[in-house]
Order: C-alpha cells, then sequence, then structure tokens
C-alpha cells in the first residue's frame, strides 16, 4: 500500500490544502517523504458532519456486524505485513520486534473488543417489570446504555500502533458505536496513514456508513481545538502530554454543551522497595528496574520515574547495582527530536535542583535523538519540600528517594499526585507496612502491582490503565482493557414503550442473549 | 426533636458564626423561627477535613455494615413521625399527602441503596487469572471498583426530603463508600436540620466514624465554591438551577484537581402527541397534561413544558379541553418567594414573544406565592427560530407548538436541547412517525416514555433520572435509581497482590458471594 499523504475523510482520500507537514526519521533527524496535507477548517468540519451522519445507522449495527467490523480491521492490520512495521520503524526510531509485538497489542485490542461486543455486558440491561396493581401503578422500565455519539481521538506519540488511529481510544469507541475521527499523531504520519486506510476499507467491507471512520492531519493546538469544540463530537479520547490534555479540557468544558475528555496524561509511577524485599534481592531488584526504566528508551506513560525506600545499606546496594546496570544501557533513540529536546532539558533542570545527586549515566551518544538513561537520587525531605520533583520527565531518568523511616515512606505515599500505577516490591515480612500503606495507594493509582515492574500493561478484562489526576482527566475510566467501552455509553430509560419499537437488547424474549438485571436480581442468558 | 438552627459537623451541632438567615413560610410569605447560623470558612474546612480522615474507614465497612446503616437512617426519618412533615410543610408550601408520599420515597431509596450495597454489583469485580507459561507471562489481574472520595451535596428546592439531605445523591454516594457534606437548602432549613440529626444519630448508632456525614448551612455563591473547591471533596451532586450548576461546574473545573459535578438542571420534557392518539382521546390527554403539569405547583423537573403535534383540529379539541382543565386549576403556594418571582417574569416573558398566544390560565390568587397556571401556544416556524422558546419556566406553565406537518414535528425534535424525559402519546396507526422519531428522542433524552406523563420518577433499578446538556452536566449517568452509586466510583485494579492484602470482594473463594466476571466471562455466586 503507498503512502500518500491523503487524510481519510470517509470513503475519501483528501489532500489538505492548509499547509504542509512532513514525517521525520528520528534516528537520522532527516525528513521522509512523501509530504502530508494539513487539513482546512473545512475538512475537520466534513469529517465531523460525516460522523454525525453516520451516527444513528452505526449505533444500531448488530453486535455481530460491529464485532467483526473490529475483527475485519484487525486482519487488515495483519494484512499490511513488513510495509507497517518498516514504516513505524523508521518514523518512530523503536526496533521491528517492539513494533510486531506493539502490533500483536494491537490485534489483541481489537479482537478482545469484538468480543466484549459480542458479550453485551456494557449494555447494561436492566428490567423492572410493570406493577399495575401497585397504587400508584408502576410503568414497565427498560434500561440499556447507548453509544454517546461521535467521538475524537488523539493518538500517543510513543505507541504508534496500539494507542494511535486503530489503538484502545478508536476500537474501545467503535464497539460502543460511536463513529471516530482520528486526529494522526506527527510523529508517524505514514504509519497513521496506512492503518486509517485499512479501517477505511473495512468500513466499505462491512457495508457500514462512510462516516464511521475519518483520519485528519494537522499541526499545533487549532486543530484539536477545532475538533473538540466542533458540535458534533461527543466525547474525546487522548493520551500524551499534561499540557497537550489540558488544552483539550479546556476546550472541550467553553463548549456550548460540555463534553466528556479521557486524556492520559502524566504520571511517575513510584515504586515502593519494601526492607526485606530489598535486602533479600537489591541486585536482581534494581536489575529489574533498569530494564523496565530503559524500555523503549523509558517511553512508556508507566515508566518508573521514582523509587521510594528507607535509607539503609540494602538501598546503597540497590542504587550501586542499579547504577552499573544502567552504565551498561546503550542510549537509544527517542521518538521525536521535540521529546529529545524535552528530556534532556528535563534532566538538567532535575540534576540542578539542590539535594539531588545524579548516581549514574547510561551510555551516550552523538546525535540521532539519542537518550542518555540517568538515575538520581535525593532525601525524602529533599522530595516532600520540592513539588518540582512530581514533574514527569518523559523519557529513561528516575529518582530514588531514601527515606528517613516508615512514616516517612507513607508521608511521601500520601504527597505524591495521582498515578496511573504503583509498584511495591515486598516479601512476607513487610507485610505490615505494606498493609500500612495499601490504603494511600488505592487513593492515588489505577493499577496497584506487587513484586513486578510497571512497564507492560496487559490488554484484559481487568485491567485499569487510568488513575487520579493527573495521571487522567477523569480517574472513573480505564483506555485499556474492557471496560475502556464503558467512557462511551449512556444510560437511556424506555417507560412503557410498545414492544414494536423496543431495541432488541430490551425484548422480553432476551434475543440477544444478554446477562440482564430483572426485577433487581442479575439473570444470565441461557 | 427540637429545630435549634445549628449545623451538623460530624458528631457536633454548630453554631454558624458568619450571620444568620430564617426560614420562610412561602404561603403567608413569612419568617420562621429559629434563626440559622451561617457557616464560616472554617466550619467549611471541619466539615470536609472530618470527611477525608473518614474516608479510609468508611469506604472499607463491610457491604453488611454499610446498608444497616442506610435502613438505619430511613428508619431514623419514619420515626420523626408528623414532626417531619409539619415543618416541611410550613417551609415548602406543598400539601401533606404530597410531602408524606415524598418522605415514602426518600426511604424506598435509601433501602434501594441498602440492597444495591449488599448486592455489590456496582463493585464490578472482573478477575483475569496468571498465565504463567505464557511468553511474556500474564499476571494475575483483579479489578474493583471504590469510592471516589467525600462528595459535596446540594439539594434541590423542590423535594425538600427525596431531593435533599437524606435524597438520592446522599443515599447513592453513602452506598458507594464516600463520606458526604450536604450544604442544606435555604427552602427548607427546619427539615434540613431534622433529617441530619437523623443521619448524625445513625452515624454514631452504626459506629462509624463522624465524618461520614456533615451538613452545613450558608447564603448564596460563596459557600457552593467553598465547599467545591475544598481539596478533600472528589465529585458534586447537585439538583438546582442551569445557572447553579453551571456555577459548580465552573467552580470544580477550576481546581487543581478537576472533579465531576453531577448537576441535574434544567428540562422542558416536550410530549410528542401523534395523529392518530390526538384523534382517539383529545380531551382525555388533555385532561391527564393539566394534572401533570400543575402537579406540586408544577415545580417538577419532569414538568411536560413543551406539547408538540400537527396542527390539525383534533389538535384544537386538545387545545380547547386542556384550556378548560387549566381554568379549573386553583393557584398553589411555591416553594420560595424567589421562585414565584422567576415564575410571573418567565411568563411574562414567553407571553411578550412575537408569535404566542396565551390560551388560558389558571386561578389566581393574590399573596402567597401563589402560582397562576399559563397555557400558551405557537406554531413550528416560531419555535424553531425562537431559541427563547426553550427556556425553562419552573411551574406551571407550558407551551404547545402547532407543527406544519411530520417532518416539522422532526425537525423540532432535532432541535430540541437535551432532556431529562421525552413523552409521546401515539397508538398503533401512529406507529411510522414513532418509529421515526426514536432515533432522535434516544439521542436528547434520559428517558423515553409511552402513552404516560412525565412526572413521577420510580425510584427503581432501570430508572435513568438524566439526559443530554443541558439537563444535566453528564448524560453518562442517573441521580435516580440504581445506577446512581456508579456516579461514585472508579475502579482499581490488583496486580499480583499477595492474598493477604487482597480486599474480600477480589478473595479466590468469593467470601461476598458476588458476581464475577472470570477470565471474560460472568459468573453468578452460589
Amino acid at each position: 500500500m503507498k503512502i500518500t499523504g491523503e487524510m481519510i475523510i470517509g470513503q475519501s482520500s483528501v489532500w489538505g490544502t492548509a499547509g504542509t507537514v512532513k514525517a521525520i526519521d528520528p534516528a537520522h533527524n532527516t525528513e521522509l517523504t512523501p509530504d502530508f496535507g494539513l487539513a482546512t477548517e473545512a475538512e475537520v468540519d466534513r469529517a465531523c458532519a460525516l460522523a454525525e451522519l453516520a451516527f444513528d445507522t452505526y449505533r444500531e449495527t448488530t453486535l455481530q456486524q460491529r464485532a467483526h467490523f473490529l475483527e475485519t480491521i484487525a486482519t487488515g492490520i495483519l494484512d499490511l505485513g513488513p510495509a507497517l512495521i518498516e514504516r513505524a520503524m523508521v518514523e518512530s526510531g523503536l526496533p521491528q520486534a517492539r513494533l510486531e509485538g506493539e502490533r500483536g497489542r494491537t490485534v489483541t485490542q481489537l479482537r478482545l473488543f469484538a468480543k466484549v461486543v459480542r458479550d453485551g455486558h456494557w449494555l447494561g440491561v436492566t428490567l423492572d417489570a410493570a406493577l399495575p396493581d401497585r397504587v400508584p401503578p408502576r410503568p414497565d422500565l427498560r434500561l440499556r446504555k447507548i453509544a454517546l455519539g461521535p467521538v475524537a481521538v488523539f493518538g500517543a506519540s510513543n505507541f504508534p500502533l496500539a494507542f494511535s488511529v486503530a489503538g484502545g481510544d478508536t476500537a474501545s469507541a467503535l464497539a460502543a458505536g460511536c463513529p471516530v475521527v482520528v486526529k494522526a499523531h506527527g510523529a508517524h504520519l505514514g504509519t497513521s496513514e496506512l492503518v486509517a486506510r485499512v479501517i477505511q476499507k473495512a468500513v466499505a467491507d462491512c457495508a457500514l456508513p462512510e462516516g464511521v471512520f475519518s483520519m485528519l492531519i494537522g499541526e499545533g493546538r487549532k486543530i484539536g481545538h477545532d475538533l473538540v469544540s466542533h458540535p458534533a463530537i461527543k466525547a474525546v479520547g487522548f493520551t500524551g502530554s499534561r499540557q497537550g490534555g489540558l488544552a483539550l479540557v479546556r476546550a472541550a468544558a467553553q463548549r456550548h454543551e460540555p463534553i466528556p475528555v479521557y486524556a492520559e496524561m502524566s504520571s511517575i509511577n513510584p515504586m515502593f522497595v519494601l526492607p526485606a524485599a530489598l535486602a533479600a534481592n537489591a541486585a536482581g531488584l534494581a536489575q529489574g528496574y533498569v530494564d523496565s526504566l530503559t524500555l523503549g528508551a523509558g517511553q512508556f506513560c508507566t515508566n518508573p520515574g521514582l523509587v521510594i525506600a528507607l535509607d539503609d545499606e540494602s538501598l546503597q546496594n540497590f542504587i550501586d547495582a542499579a547504577s552499573l546496570a544502567l552504565q551498561a544501557k546503550a542510549a537509544a533513540t527517542m521518538l521525536t527530536p521535540g521529546i529529545h529536546k524535552a528530556y534532556v532539558e528535563g534532566v538538567a533542570k532535575l540534576s540542578a535542583i539542590a539535594g539531588v545527586t545524579v548516581q549514574a549515566q547510561g551510555q551516550s551518544r552523538v546525535g540521532g535523538c539519542a537518550a542518555q538513561a540517568v538515575l538520581a537520587s535525593c532525601d525524602g525531605d529533599t522530595f516532600l519540600s520540592t513539588p518540582a520533583l512530581q514533574d514527569e520527565i518523559f523519557g529513561p531518568a528516575s529518582l530514588v528517594i531514601r527515606c528517613r523511616d516508615a512514616q516517612q515512606m507513607l508521608r511521601i505515599a500520601q504527597q505524591v499526585e495521582g498515578q496511573l500505577t504503583v509498584t511495591v516490591q515486598a516479601l512476607a515480612a513487610d507485610g505490615g507496612l505494606a498493609t500500612m500503606l495499601m490504603p494511600t495507594l488505592e487513593r492515588k493509582a489505577g493499577r496497584i502491582l506487587f513484586n513486578g515492574f510497571p512497564t507492560g500493561v496487559e490488554v484484559a478484562h481487568a485491567m485499569v490503565h487510568g488513575g487520579p489526576f493527573p495521571s487522567t482527566s477523569d480517574s472513573r475510566t480505564t483506555s485499556v482493557g474492557a471496560s475502556a467501552i464503558d467512557r462511551f455509553l449512556r444510560p437511556v430509560c424506555y417507560q412503557a414503550i410498545p414492544a414494536a419499537l423496543l431495541p432488541d437488547a430490551l425484548a422480553n424474549d432476551n434475543p440477544l442473549h444478554l446477562a440482564r438485571i430483572v426485577d433487581g436480581e442479575l439473570h444470565l442468558p441461557g
């Protein structure tokens, strides 16, 4: 499949006439062909109007049709073969194995949502029978959830497949019955076009209305603002920086009709290393931590940016071992020149903070957006008195906090901002301290994990990739896992509706074989 | 129980020192005793700090404990006996039978949430087993929902019991495990104190931390802003005007950590009367409509403010019959002098709009905040070109729109703003038109009802009392019915957590007998 630089607006390929932009090879800091045309406001409007036009038809496709559509996209992505991986490698600087793994994750995710759609638990079907003899009589009441409306999706720089054009936000919105308008991320424009053409073809192959999917190209804040402000758009999915996410949150709040924004933003993913675990295996933990920290040039939302431990000999052993491990890590190409620049500046700012000691650095390499890993440390008092130490540095930099005692460790847990993840390294002997920490950790994070490392976000039913502000703009939701579909739904109650007008999901004989709450009791289909 | 004019802050009764305010008898426009003391900022802070302190303990009370607490409140409200009804009558001008019915609704609602808590579906328990042999291995993943944190509740003027101190917002927040800080509504201060003392006693009787419940008294915007801006508050429930709701939405968005606001605001509840239904029973529909319109002096969020029908002879019969029925309606006392003033102004504004004809008025009465019901009409073109005709007039005023044809009826459906309810009067012969309208109605409202009237919101599992903006600030939720609890929850994923640290809800042997999704399949307990 040839990359043309066009946008995908319904079933059309459209050359944007608001200027051009080039994709970049960050490993060589060179421009790639072809040029990409930028969207005018009219093109944003056209994509949104098509989505609006498609909505009523698309949201009432059968569960079977919608699941098949998601599976068609999954197959289409695999059918792109090596061309997709090659383009993604050049645009992102990420290695082949990582991108092949990410493609697998993207496909698994689409198939998971196909299963979720078919199961239909998300419909939340709830029936209360009429009680005509009660005083006053109770009418027949039936609840199902329906799609919110067209959704704007802003992909992430760091997952050109799994959190981008056909990533979790798109998959869950399409699963819910929402048409999607994606704004392609500038860090992987060609990759985006390839995937967008797969979805465009799946829309046609599944005989869906063309407005079900569009992909726009644009630079800077304006296109995001135009897209989020468009009256047809009813929700927003975003993965990226805190600044970028908050700009969309503000734009959405300023609309005549405010809409929900699911922005996954910044997280430094504290790791609490409890004393017995640290004493038992300082070197092993250090190696696992440094591997997690430097994976993918540290460009994960769940990168372990903070280590909290008691200041004892074991911690010194941990820092020494981590320093050695870090020094062995080669510099890795970051996703874009802008991300690399921000990383270098973030590290410089961290190093300059009074009380912070740089413990070790990874290998360096000149040019090619190469990130040199950094391990720093400070004491608990410094951390507690320096809010800037909670700023996310996107990349392979991390800070070890030497705590005076368990009380200080708890105080730090209480003071950290909201997180996607919190990790605890603990043995049975650490149980008392772990028990003391748990209530605070639950309040701080969407996912709590023990004796592992936070990078690696399983696509599963029970996953939560979300958390309190500022890790996301809406802690009530997740952007990974089956319940991501819930973000794009709202309940509707049907009262005394004639049977002929009832949606199939609510019919008496349960033709869709759904789990249902009937008069307050949950029933499985059967 | 004596009314003292004090606030309830945890287990203390506190006389607010920021000034005093009096409760009003709207039927006689007179002041009532005693005075009520207004909260200082320090008192707002004290209530919120206590709530924060209570949170971790309260959210981990057992399902049994929490259900019992809700039932204790319900019993306590009944035990207040006639004193509660008498005070509410004097403060609200509402008749005894209505308030006794509302008390029943309040008690039913608390008991419904006790059942909801015990069932535990709201925990959303989802388990994915570890797959140690997979490459890479999958860790054990377990999801449950936990309470968001302390909730600020702003009660409604028009339901001094069911949407106030112990109303749906409070009941669902307490059910979720959230401490509650209520701001008492100025329209029923004594009633609020009586109910607050019941909750305060239930907290003590159930041996819960005192911060689980507080009730503050304040005037004007400042106390609302202070309460919503307090860092301990993590969500807001509100029922009231659009202006008041949007002020809280703005305050919540301006916080360092934005929080969700569930504001139920304004709705004019269109009723589509289709031709066959109208021809068959114009007089009967007119009587039902006027009864619904004037119930409780028209002071319902679900009051039918708009009737849409084809302009034919049957519609004229409907208007004639409705006019007669309306003229027979006595003027009824409104809740407050302010609400009465706004109603009179709203009716004057409506009557002055070009193209609007006043068809009939109810009986008038001088003094005592008495509302004279109003029936007006206009043609479809006037409605479509006059946005002001969608402004809610809180009270017994309604507008009949004479549509040229079915297309204009559909256009009006498309143009109305978001609503709590949409009603359709239809016979089998209206099926074609009803089918054409349904997709639009689903997008406009939280509840669609056929051949009934929208006042009367059943407390049930399948109820939705919510809807698209501006009827609420968050269409994804409901403020009545079992799923109101979902507003105050967020998911947490527990990854590879040692069994000793797992919450009971997630334990392998399912000690709480919960429905669970295990490896993607829903299982009932037992």
